[in-house]
């Protein structure tokens, strides 16, 4: 999976992943008012509005973009009804060629990694039937209980060819807490970027490994040494745009052949139409899958602009 | 709630929580005959034995025991069936007055972490209208990505008096890669530990904070420092029986007044009807639940034995 991957960014040109993180106020008015018409005010309905949503904006920028990332946080707090929606997204993402990121931050030990790899990456057993749950193409997994909690992960992506990406250094504020603690004079995700190097060593494909890394745009100087640590790793990179991470910042998440990188943006993409830039041109919440379509050919133009300026 | 959880261990005087983390391979052909017969070798099929397994457990113990901890992943690997199964799971422990701990080691950052906290501790407002999706009362949580992660949940548990156990220590023999390096001179988990009574200072109920911790049964000595650290944290317990811990372990994890832990086992109690131990005593897999009982009440008396040495 991580051959495809790269072939589709080398083919869109587009180092870039939509984030399908739909906040129920995200969603137009109309969609939620069809929604709630067909299912009432109900977790069905709000499910029904987010899965409508994401069809909208996947119909609108499939063929530009290689990948997804929808985030099932966003799901899951509709329950039952939301985790069909985040399915429903998952298997239309896939009819429409797109690779899927699952951001799940999942992790724990043995068996029960295990289990959450088979949810998400693997197939179950069941009597003499075999099952595929949820069935992304890559997960995003948490390595703060270390090889224990990513050996289970590793193994299905061995048989399933499959993928991950670990958490070494988050976008966000307060992330420096525990990842920037300095253990002989060096940050822990140092540390936790050297182990995704060597879990990855035996995970290659082609050319790059199927176990990358999640390292923020926010930081990209960190991103910088992280990019020579594990050079073999893919980096999936949040934190661009609604967190303030720019195309400049993100030079040094690539290695020299253009690769090695992929960005995430969510809200500026999927809420492009709420944004005066996109308003000012015409926009309006009718066609909201127009301005993520902008939004995304936007991010491909800076982020290559900022490429060919490396 | 974590008042109730101490009212409760004060009433059962047994400081410890069944975990319902089913496997397939752990329940009973006779069960797991029954379910695909009316499902099918399918994931319902899957999922229907699985709740008739807890269902069986949870009648034959509840009595006995203040506090279940279902682990979301083996309900997870099954898909949205599987999902159904959890929340049946949550439900009917609910109906028998048991407090329930999702053991969901989720973790994010923003609105993401919000979005979780809502699935599974708080609640969802569609138009006019307030659901709650999976409605635990605990939820375990990881500290990787620091305060931004970790506040939206406490910001859930304060509003809907629930709480977290954090994870500081986890039970599993690699969890010293990343958990035990040194900052200073002092581990990462002590810092980890820090944390988790300053977020649960202005957190607290009669007698503690309900914003606890977890820490591994299996590393006794980092449990005595961690007891000190966090006085007024409950530490939630993973790691006895088939993992190795024992009641003598568990003492330091203890405050004085006989409180401050909860400890959980697994495999240990769900599967207790294949150990050579109960078969001994006449069970069978058809009274696989009555394993379970006498497996709770032998581990009661273990650590009350062990708590009454200390």
């Amino acid at each position: 999976m991580i051959n495809t991957l790269v072939e589709k960014i080398k083919k869109t040109n587009a180092p870039i992943v939509v984030g399908l993180d739909p906040m129920l106020s995200y969603v137009p008015e109309q969609i939620q008012k069809a929604a709630f018409a067909q299912y009432g005010e109900t977790l069905e309905g709000a499910a029904e509005a987010i899965w409508q949503y994401n069809k909208g904006i996947v119909d609108a920028v499939y063929d530009l973009i290689p990948a997804v990332k929808p985030q099932v946080a966003m799901y899951e707090q509709f329950g039952i009804e939301g985790m069909k929606a985040f399915q429903k997204t998952v298997d239309y993402c896939h009819e429409k060629g797109l690779v899927v990121i699952g951001d799940v931050k999942r992790g724990d030990i043995g068996s029960t990694s295990a289990a959450y790899a088979t949810g998400h990456l693997g197939k179950v057993q069941i009597g003499n039937n075999v099952y595929r749950a949820f069935d992304e193409d890559f997960a995003t997994v948490n390595p703060y209980l270390g090889t224990d909690g990513i050996k289970p992960f590793v193994d299905v992506c061995k048989e399933e060819k499959k993928g991950l990406f670990i958490l070494v250094k988050t976008s966000n504020p307060s992330s420096g807490e525990f990842q920037d603690r300095l253990i002989d004079g060096r940050p822990l995700y140092e540390y936790v970027g050297e182990k995704v190097a060597e879990w990855g060593a035996d995970c290659m494909g082609d050319s790059y490994s199927y176990i990358g890394a999640v390292v923020g745009a926010t930081y990209p100087e960190q991103g910088k040494i992280l990019r020579q640590i594990m050079p073999k790793s893919f980096i999936l990179v949040p934190g661009y745009g609604a967190q303030g991470g720019q195309g400049k910042d993100l030079v040094h998440f690539f290695n020299e052949d253009g690769l090695g990188a992929i960005v995430n943006s969510s809200r500026g993409i999927i809420a492009a139409y709420k944004q005066e830039k996109y308003i000012a041109q015409g926009i309006t919440p009718e066609n909201y899958a127009d301005a993520s379509r902008l939004a995304v050919e936007d991010m491909i133009a800076d982020i290559a602009g900022a490429l060919g300026k490396k």
